[in-house]
């Protein structure tokens, strides 16, 4: 019962996986939307953890008050492997039913989209997922929160390292997240004019990848950059390869986990701001079972399960482009 | 003639009126994907003053080198209102026809594509427009490279700002770039959280600004900043009034010309990235007088005139978020 | 009386005046050490006003968490002109008296030590005034916290400037904050490489700008900016007047707000542990009614009254050497 | 014979040793004050590598302009290890005479004062030492060019840091610069707030780090973060042998090359205009062999045999006060 003297409708909220910038700003969001459509708002902490402890705490539009530039989530968030048993999954889907959350709104990536997709199915609470890893490899969506301000904390970076590389006249290969995914290292490699971009969906072979630098270095350049996922291999070894090769100097900077933190750019929370709009929509909507994304400039939603069993694509011909303007 | 033995073609690339963060971006890419096209290229300077003057450079792949990332533009800007008289667009197509300039990207906004529907229709010379202007203005396109960067920019000195009227429990006026529209206001104020938004599409009352305040303060906040595009008016006098009414301490901070500069994000340079790339195929494949654009996730191209004599949108359901999310 | 037992000293801590970046870390500081020397801690809300209205409360180590990066103040501020009256300044000498406070850390600038000088004739507590403003305009001090974080976000802001100032090959005046001194502009001017610095301790007459301005057209520079102090005068009229003579652009940018907020700098934050560390050293060893400092390398301490009666001196050489630089 | 009609001195400048921000503000004030103090100058490129094959070009107040805010060095730098020899030296010396170069201004950190320093032994030409390395290890200086740039990029990575270590509750080994000494490592730790700093300078046990943090846990900390030299040993040992006896998770992040570059904040662009100064000042005043620097608040010099000879001290006092703030 509330001031207002009938039943609200009762939602959830949770941040799980990774934390990416603007996870804050999608809780803002989804928090005051709820709230200005009357609905009530609880925060699960920890991730899946928090749903199958029961531990939460109730939310209204003050306790998300100057949230919208700060990196992490105030809600904290886990990692949580036990949630693959399905133990765990019936203890949260039965602490959603007890509590009476008609819906559980999912902030995270792929890995939390698995635990959403199995949850979904032992529970009548609706499941919404709303995308927010700095790895951008969510199906039914082309950007996701927290993408954009880490494809700027990195170029950012690796304008520094610029400076360093023109000076010495080196090369350096600059290692970015994205243990199975290139998303991130391609744009990042576009739009910092790197001179080789890496990804874990295309093999590229060592002596390739020197005669694109000598041919480079013969074309005037005073350094050459190598953006390379983490998940394309051994890059300490493919250094020390290339120093044998061109005698230039060779260095490898591994960009760590600046990369998942910081205050989210205003791409970030814009996508935050809308996804959260779109998933209190769809839970009032009687909606189930969906992840919201953004699908060239629209809104829009895809069933949680399509979502989960599909492969996004990487645009190589992004790919082309970045070595044609490597000229 | 060149080393390869054969004509090549010849194509002009200028900056034409206000800079925006990209721009340089732009420049390098249509440089090197000319160049590698095997084009030839020259950059006129100082907009179409440099056009109608015959001032112009050659330009190769070594020339753009390092500047992806720089704000402003190497070919220098200017606002050029002689172009205005028919005889300095006949000056102008008479330069491009005696250089054999084939194609000429003009990188500039709504003003600057004025000049270029003008200039086309005296010139066999095909007229590519690439839309760059913090304004975000030019219909045809979703986004124009450097409004990312703007946005931004002014969200990262109002979060600053914020800081002080949290601690001094004051009303800020924040007032961003925008004579005519309020894309860049719309943007800036929904993802810095602003309390109210005024754009120049949208007339808001004194008193109705001065209710809302009200409210947000007897809701609990501490502090409360309205966005507002330059364009909407007497922000000084609408201080005075807000601070007559509400008894509490309002403040005008005018956001300047640091909005124009700057390193273009990576979005801004992606852009620039992928319409230069489009300009060029654009004149490869014989297209003539057309403005490129992000339509949705398409990269894809309209008619400078159609271009011109539409207005862009803009979208009013996003105000309503904002003012949703200021709860 | 305490776990521990015995009874604990109480301190107070309150931040007045305009914020400046650090004063949290200051906050921090203090707590954290006054902490961990067996004080007790109370922070006082809204500057003066919170001392005079006795509204307080109290504070640990972790009510402090997570704030050295914080632009704004925890404890809020206020300019709090009331307490220029002797009634004032009784009420808040009784309040500290009777909540049996030792001490009283007040972080704040000149206007803030005036009234901290006024209190301490008044009360036995001991009052030590911690320097904290943009402005670096306190006597016995060399920087101010706050100071390097305010130099940085207006030289970061110039750079953008120069971007359109370049491109546009304009002349650009950009005022910076301070009303009666020059410290910033100073320390800004010549860290931007500006043409020329206006301070408002150094009347220089128009035709001299004017004059420093065509000469540096003369010998090729491409753009001109003059950083001026918001207390040098008319900085509109001023670019008009130069307008005319040298038909060039003249634009006036005004640096708001942003100069005051956002997270302070290493050095801002440095400052505020080390000037914390004195202020509670000083009440731990019975000292009274002082200012702690940097001088040299040295934290220090001076009379309260001493610094409120002197004016800290510009360093002109630094203005000489601006110039020269300017060559 | 210049244009003056009469012989001006000459001098030289190049940097040396890894690169520094700052470095070009420090070419940029070198440039302009020696010109408009009627010196012609010349840069030495690659560092010693320049001076030995008498590689340079013509300096003037144009070719510096816009630098003061550039990453790197405009002069390319290199570790020079044949430089070792004394026949490297000889031929240095030579070139210098040569070319009669009355005064050499080296750039640089400790690495390339022991080369001034033989250096100087072999000419009459005077060599003067600007400290520039974001080490911040030269005897004679508080503070070198570029530090406190490095400073401020560690700690802005960090504050990211921060978020993901807060959102997962996590502790963090990060990693910055520093193979020898623990200057960056302290200032950094000490500003963001660590709750360890490992510097090669103070052994520390590993169990007396896991006590540390234990008792940090307990007091009701959410994250650890240690800030850890590189010099310091196996941090990624430590990170395992901490996770085993906390049972929590503990993550490494090592802050990379993006350490050494970027924009000069202020205070390095401010050092570098007033050691450029003194550099020509000494020169002038025909003194030779000296290393400029600032002691407190004043601009100095020290013999280049004392420097390269005596060990800078840190200060310990610090580290205890950071322990103390982390309480």
């Amino acid at each position: 019962m509330t001031k207002r003297g009938y039943c609200l409708k009762k939602i959830g909220v949770v941040t799980s996986g990774g934390d990416a910038p603007g996870m804050n700003a999608a809780i803002r969001s989804i928090v005051r939307l709820a709230h200005s459509r009357h609905l009530e708002i609880v925060g699960f902490e920890r991730g899946w953890e928090g749903v199958m402890n029961n531990t939460f705490k109730p939310l209204g539009p003050r306790s998300v008050s100057g949230i919208i530039g700060q990196g992490g989530t105030m809600l904290f968030t886990s990692r949580c492997p036990g949630f693959k048993r399905r133990e765990a999954v019936l203890k949260a889907a039965e602490n959603l039913d007890r509590n009476k959350v008609v819906g559980l709104v999912v902030i995270g990536g792929n890995g939390s989209f698995k635990g959403a997709l199995a949850l979904s199915k032992e529970t009548d609470t609706a499941i919404i997922g709303v995308p927010a890893t700095i790895d951008n490899d969510v199906f039914g969506t082309d950007e996701t929160i927290g993408f954009d301000t880490a494809v700027n904390t990195a170029v950012s970076d690796i304008d520094k390292i610029r400076d360093t590389a023109m000076s010495h006249e080196r090369i350096f290969i600059v290692e970015v997240m994205g243990r199975t995914r290139g998303f991130l290292a391609l744009a990042v490699g576009l739009t910092v004019g790197s001179e080789i971009i890496l990804v874990p969906e295309v093999k590229v072979e060592t002596l390739e990848i020197i005669k694109i630098i000598e041919e480079s270095i013969q074309r005037g350049k005073k350094s050459n950059i190598i953006v390379a996922a983490e998940g394309v291999g051994e890059n300490r070894a493919l250094a020390k390869e290339i120093e044998k090769h061109t005698k230039s100097e060779v260095r490898l900077s591994v960009l760590g986990y600046s990369q998942r933190g910081g205050t989210p750019t205003a791409r970030s929370r814009f996508l935050a701001c809308l996804f959260g709009d779109k998933a209190v929509d769809l839970i009032l909507n009687g909606e189930k079972n969906k992840i919201v994304g953004l699908v060239g400039s629209k809104i829009t939603a895809v069933d949680l399960k399509e979502s989960a069993k599909s492969t996004k694509q990487l645009d190589l011909r992004l790919l082309q482009l970045a070595k044609e303007l490597a000229v």
